[in-house]
């Protein structure tokens, strides 16, 4: 499948807005992985197809949780988490992507997990950072994976349980588990 | 055990300071218990003993953690995390303390843990807002506490974890499941 044919699939499931965001997730997760190594068509394809389920129903979306043995705890935490895991089972299912590295920071772009892969880690970035983000601490990330991908990733991760846990927000125990380990593997 | 016994025994391994924050310590954790229903005398005994191997020496704990089958896991966090567990083995094998439900306030006052009981929830609350201690956050818990043990504790441990994501510092797995597990469990 060629850009072109990967964008077309998507746009149908998106909102305008939000297939700029992919478009800009595309480009800036390219040149993440040119810089820092990732294979980039991998990381274009991904980047293509993070937020395939995004829009879908949540009955919907449970239901594919419940059904496919997902970490059931996911139904315990914001929905916001949903979409990631089901739209790996679907780019697999409806648009034929069977590439597990892909499909992996697909499943993984919203909580992160222990072990990213470089692919991953890539794909997590460049939602966090892409053009069309603007929330306090964005610009910071952006310069820091200029420098370091492993500091960008974390720096974009303690954002994230700062902004939940200043609100008093439940945060997915992943999420938790990717600070603890990206902090205690990350040198560069 | 009377008040004065305990007191003495504890007096021996801390410092002055930590003797008086110890003090503290009771005084709250007796009206906390006196305000939420908690057994007075178990708090009273978990508070005295809570820090009671503060000072041990750290290869001392870390002997006494893989010895006595507690989480390893600890070892590779903050060892400011350390004194808890060992204090309740300590002040069990040492003191003769006995009662589970005061080791376990002892075991679980710096790291919480999910389910709390209502004696840990008075301990760990007592520990941090004590009236010895002065730091960011600590008066607005103080308020809170004289209404809602629950929400007072939730504010505690979101103190906490701001405070260690803030500066990139690892937060130990239990801390991240009881702020979960008490934002999910509180109503009053």
């Amino acid at each position: 499948m060629n850009r072109d044919q990967a964008l077309a699939i998507v746009k149908e499931q998106l909102t305008e807005h939000r297939f700029l965001h992919t478009i800009g997730v595309m480009e800036t997760a390219i040149k993440l992985a040119e810089k820092y190594g990732a294979d980039e068509k991998k990381a274009e394809l991904a980047a293509i197809f993070h937020d395939y389920a995004k829009f879908r129903p949540k009955d919907e979306m449970k239901e594919i949780i419940i059904s496919n043995g997902m970490p059931v705890e996911l139904l315990d935490y914001n929905s916001e988490l949903w979409h990631a895991p089901v739209g790996a089972y679907l780019a697999e299912k409806e648009a034929g992507i069977n590439d597990s590295e892909v499909l992996d920071a697909i499943r993984y772009h919203t909580s992160g997990r222990t072990g990213m892969t470089l692919l991953e880690k890539v794909i997590y970035l460049a939602d966090y950072i892409e053009p069309g983000r603007h929330f306090p601490g964005v610009e910071e990330v952006r310069e820091l994976a200029e420098s370091s991908l492993g500091k960008a990733l974390i720096k974009s991760v303690q954002n994230t349980i700062m902004f939940l846990v200043k609100k008093g927000q439940p945060v997915f125990p992943a999420t938790f588990h990717t600070y603890n380990d990206l902090l205690m593997k990350t040198e560069d």
